[in-house]
This record gives structure tokens, sequence and C-alpha cells, in this order.
């Protein structure tokens, strides 16, 4: 038995189309629905209610349209309103989160542990929780890196000022002798060159957007979700507001095909 | 007579701050009323129609404290809603483009004028339209500079990495020999002492913020609108959402002083 229902992905804008790159390499089979709120992005500095109150809004959306999993592909909203949804929807949640922490727990030798993420999802302390809750004498660094975003969205991905700044937030965490360092936002995979460039040593990478792909296969496989192996996965994207150069941007390093964007108006 | 009913202020955040503390500095003697969207910010990547209707919004629950002007204090807001705004609203309507552009004009000697701005206030062309409207032979050469809004934001003020982007961005405009440089975007007052510095030559800066207050200054004389001179002008501030870090770093760079923040939840 099949299920070619859509996967249906969303975020508070374009960032977590990390996301569906690293679903569409893992699950080339999967009918994919991507919602951006684009009109509403960014969710980071919104408060907790008010971001629970958009990601039912975008799950709806996508409930409405059949998706048989949800794919919450934004750390803030992963950070805050994973319960609301679970307890909403009668589907499979899946975010961000808790399958970076597991591989980044998985990955470290000495328990140092390195997370860098937006400043909303780093005050929210979620991956310390994560991880402190699977392994209480792990040591975790989190830093907020909010120029990153702006950064990658200008397209200034290889730049030498980037690196100049990628090397001023790790510092700290360099300092403090991490051996693996949590990409704690759905941005941050088209960055990984000039982090790694900048870490040097033998310091492990865990992208949250591949990990949260790995959990959704699993989940897939244990709820027997999948869509049959000759099906030719499709990807169809929408926004809630019309894209700006950021969607090129992505669209181009992630090396992603997909065709008219549909928007959305909120009512 | 006079007329103590507040000025009312907004913008899509907390940069139109710049805009209050040059109506302190010129009117000490009005009430001010600001109204920062800080649930839905930025406004800069949202279509022109979402803009208009959240700014009818704002002006409204302003209104509805009895404003007896409305000063748009944001960039993106007065290149696309100002007409809406003023056919809407009985109470006159300032924005922050016009009064910058007749005060490049006025500082101008080679009629060579730089304008820079986020992406949106610079796609949408509203300076350059602005200046041509008063002087058709006009050269305006315009930049979005869209990492100057993050990293004021973070506070890098006087920062090394914010003086090489500014550097950057302003170099195709010195190239292009301006004699006069309008800062349109509300966050970039706090950025006058950095791009000063870059600038070097005889570049006048046109200050959109100073330049609004000159015009509300001026309205209130010609409509008989000023509070009385002994008025103690009161300055209340209210966000649709709590404030982050950017809210410090303003209030300590322009050193303006306000008691505890209002929190007003949009329906």
């Amino acid at each position: 038995m099949s299920d070619e229902r859509p996967i249906g992905v969303f975020d508070s804008g374009i960032g977590g189309l990390t996301v569906v790159k690293a679903l569409r390499d893992l699950l080339p089979n999967e009918n994919l629905s991507y919602l951006g709120d684009t009109a509403r992005v960014p969710y980071g500095p919104k408060s907790p209610e008010t971001v629970q109150r958009y990601a039912i809004e975008l799950a709806e959306m996508l409930t409405k349209e059949k998706a048989k999993a949800l794919v919450v592909a934004c750390n803030t909203v992963s950070s805050v309103a994973l319960p609301a949804l679970t307890e909403k929807f009668p589907v499979p949640v899946i975010g961000v989160i808790e399958p970076g922490a597991r591989a980044a727990l998985a990955a470290s030798r000495n328990r140092r542990i390195g997370v860098i993420g937006t400043r909303a999802t780093i005050r929210s302390g979620a991956y310390e929780k994560a991880l402190q809750a699977e392994d209480p004498n792990v040591h975790v660094i989190s830093r907020a890196c909010p120029l990153l975003v702006p950064l990658i969205e200008e397209g200034l991905l290889g730049d030498d000022v980037t690196e100049q700044i990628i090397r001023r937030y790790l510092e700290p965490l360099l300092e403090d002798e991490i051996d693996t360092l949590v990409l704690g936002c759905t941005h941050y995979p088209l960055l990984t060159g000039a982090i790694a460039s900048v870490l040097r040593r033998q310091i492990m990478i865990v992208d949250s957007a591949q990990n949260c792909a790995r959990a959704v296969e699993q989940m897939l496989d244990q709820e027997s979700l999948r869509a049959a192996p000759l099906n030719n996965g499709s990807l169809h994207v929408a926004l809630t507001d019309s894209a700006d150069n950021f969607l090129n941007v992505a669209r181009d390093a992630l090396q992603l095909q997909f065709g008219d964007i549909e928007i959305r108006v909120l009512s």
C-alpha cells in the first residue's frame, strides 16, 4: 500500500526550502507542498502566542490539501508550537529541533556542543532543553547570530564580510572547545561551506535540515505513509506574499526546481 | 488657541523612533503617541496592498485616540500608502519621503543626488519620483542597502564590519559624484556618524527624520494645531508585540526617554 498525499512543509518564509531540498534528495518519490509565510516573515521577533497562532493557520491550509504529515521547517515554530500543532492536527508533525539535537549527541565525543541560531531560537533554549533531555551531562554553548540570515538573503554566501561575521560569532564556541556545531536555523545550511572554512579543526557540523529529513523518512516507514517507489515526487511552492530576491538565491544555491509560485493571500 | 491632542506617529517597527527623537527635539511641547507594528515587522518585503492594509489599521488605532495629525515614520509606508491614508483620514498626514526629497534639492549644488534605503523603498522609486517631480533635471542614483537595518538592530553602530559594508554600498554613488546623500530609511540616522566617516568629502547628508519633523512643524503652524508653549510634551510608546534588543539600542543611541511600553495585540 502506498500513500501519495503530499507532505506539507511550512516555514515563516523561504529558509525552509533547505529542508525541502533535503527531503527531495532523501525521498524523491514523495509529493511535497511547501507553504512559506512571506507576508509575516520573520517570526523570530514575535511572541510565542503569535507564532503559535500563525503556525496553526498555516498547518490548517496544508491539512485542507490532505497533507499526510506536517514538517515544521522553521526553528522558531518548532521551538514554541510543536505541542499545540501535535494536539490540534491528526497527522504526524515533525520539527527540526529534536532531530538536530539527536544527531548532535550521536556525533559528539567530548559532550561539548555548540548551537547557533536566530536570537529567538537561542533565547527559547529549545536546543539546550532537547539536548539535556537526552543527556543531562552534555555541555551546551549557544550563540545568537542575527546577522547571518540577512547576509544569506543578500546572497553573500562566500563573501569576506560573511566570513568575518561568522568568525566573530564562532570564536567563543571554539574557545569553549566544542567538537560539534548545530546549525539551528533553516537558513544556515546555505552557509555550510563558509562555516566549515572558519571552523578548520575537526568539528562536526550538524545540519538540522538533513536530520529533519531523516526523521521524516523514519516516521513515514513507521506509519506506513510512503509514496509508491515509482511515484515521481512533485514539489509545489506557495507563499503568502510575493517573494523577494532571496527566493532566487535559495533556488540557485540549492539547485531546487519548481514551477510557478502560488500566492495565497491570508484572510 | 492651542491643541494638546497627540501627534500620532507610526512605523512598521522601532526604526521610526528616530523621527520621534527629531520631533521631540524640534517640538518639545507636543504630546506624541508612537505605535510600532513589531508583530508584523518588516514591511519591506510585503506587497503594497498588504502594507496599505496594515497602515490603515495602525492609523485607525491612533485616530481613535484623537490624534490631531498622523506622521508616517516609515519609508515603505510613505512610498505606497500616503494617498490611501490622506483620503481615508480627516487629519493631516505627513510622510518621510517628500520632506527628505525637498531638503535634498535645497542642499545639492551639482544636481547629483544619491538615495539609500531598504530594497523595498528603492524598488518603489519613491524618492526618485519625488525628486524629479520638483526638478526634472536632477540625476538620482539609488542603492538598496538591505544589510544596514540588521547591522543597526545588532547595535554595531560604530563597528568595522558596518563601515566595510557602508563603504561597499556607497562606492558606486561616490564614483557617480553625488554631492548629496538622502538617508531613505528611518533606521539610518543611527548610522550618520559611520556614514559621514566613509563619505569623507563634502557630501551633504539629508536625514529624512529631521526633515520630516520640520514638515510637521510647518503643518502645525499652517493648520493652527500647535500645543500650548507651556505644555510639557509627553511621549507614549505602544508596540503590537514585545520588543527585542533593538529597542534598547535605539533608546540608548537616541537618548530617548519614555516609560513602560504598552503592548497592543492586533485582532
